[in-house]
């Protein structure tokens, strides 16, 4: 998916959510537990209550990966699903991956080709040939991790380097990697003070912010900072609504979590 | 696994060899793509042959998750057989996670108990509550990326905060976080040179050292460097020993490359 195309629903849709699949069958409904997929009849019933409300999907691999064969196999019915029932729909593998040149290269081919996800999220720790490898792929994204969410973001990303932090000094030097025009970043909700800081350096680029809702964020101060002329944010929650509910009322309840949210963005959009 | 079980199979062996199971279907020998599951058959042929001539064995899943679904049961195939035939070996599963608090349990469940790993390598950048949930498995270890062997690792590794680098903060850090005392580092045998400052702020730790052979790293110069009282290092070698040969005899060519490796470090043991 480009850019445009991911602007385009935004603006028709007045949303710019992005939900995140981050399925744990000790939290889903228990009559669910008894169909032959609990995992992927869990997503689809989220997603068919919710693709109207939102522009993104983000499964979060960490929770597919601790159910093992089963799980990898529930991720691909995910993507799968959203592939060719809302085509429209930008998605997101959260997989936080990065290693060097040609690995990155497999983990590239495994999100992008494979399972075909428009965008994965990467590290940056490894540097720039690490990452290239991802940006090479066309109308693909890499999403890089710059100010994450959690309180470990302070131990290393907001320290300073050369008298700037390091996750700014993230933001400049990914700017000179090659296809970086392929770039978002994932910034988190519960550090909007920084926001300002970060549209200096990076005015364009897409920003997936995790934390709004269950961590504590506030979508007006994200967008109030981060937004610029073509909304360049896609705002993540994830517990907040795949959870609301645990009966047979759940689907309906995660859509009227997520239509608060989007009436929110409708506001917020004017 | 225990640091002591692991340091006695060192002597035993007189071998800190570790070789990576980086499988490409490209590059194994043509009959094993008719067997019905070419990326275990190789494996297991390579694991038969050089088993008495290493310590630890490393996969990187990127190369699993390439394949898909039939690439994560290879995985599972291939730690289940090491765990069966072989439990006096080391197994370390490449992925290079992280995420937070939540999420991060999530992957150390998935190395740790359903696939049954030793330990698993993860990236520093999302700091302490990326790494404390991978460390609180007993007799578990979290190898954590310090300065890897790439290029790339000039970018942001190398980089002065508050008058060190980055990794040396990443180092010193670490060492406050609870249970610490499961960490390993991963320290790239192409930055010999500063194997003497990483071994005065983790005198004792084990660490997991790739880049001797093709990406041009010397035993020499790390072990020379690098080596403490009980020996603390696992070398790695992945394509210089698994792809030896490309025919039948791949097997024998793979255990004759391991061996030279292994006498070398027999001579450098004493």
């Amino acid at each position: 998916m480009t850019i445009p195309q991911l602007t385009a629903q935004i603006q028709k849709k007045k949303s710019f959510l992005c939900i995140g699949l981050d399925v744990d069958l000790d939290k889903i409904p228990k009559h669910l537990l008894y169909t032959e997929d609990p995992i992927f009849a869990f997503n689809k019933a989220i997603i068919d209550a919710t693709q109207h409300l939102c522009v993104a999907y983000k499964p979060n691999t960490a929770f597919y990966e601790a159910y093992g064969l089963k799980g990898w196999k529930a991720l691909e019915k995910t993507i799968g699903y959203l592939n060719e029932n809302y085509p429209e729909i930008f998605t997101i593998a959260d997989a936080k991956r990065g290693d060097i040149g040609n690995t990155s290269t497999r983990y590239a081919k495994a999100f992008f080709e494979d399972l075909g996800f428009d965008s994965v999220t990467v590290a940056p720790y490894m540097g720039k040939d690490s990452v290239e490898p991802f940006l090479a792929f066309e109308d693909k994204h890499t999403i890089l991790l710059a100010l994450t969410s959690n309180a470990g973001a302070f131990d290393f990303q907001t320290q300073m380097v050369e008298g700037k932090t390091l996750y700014t000094k993230v933001l400049e030097t990914s700017k000179s990697w090659k296809n970086s025009k392929n770039l978002m970043y994932v910034v988190g909700a519960t550090k909007a003070a920084y926001f300002q800081n970060i549209r200096k350096i990076i005015p364009n680029a897409f920003l997936l912010v995790p934390g709004v809702g269950a961590q504590g964020g506030s979508l007006q101060e994200v967008c109030k900072y981060g937004m610029n002329d073509s909304v360049g944010l896609l705002i993540n929650s994830s517990r907040g609504i795949i959870y609301a509910a645990h009966d047979e009322s759940f689907a309906e309840a995660a859509a009227s979590k997520a239509e608060a949210l989007q009436l929110e963005m409708k506001a917020i959009l004017g």
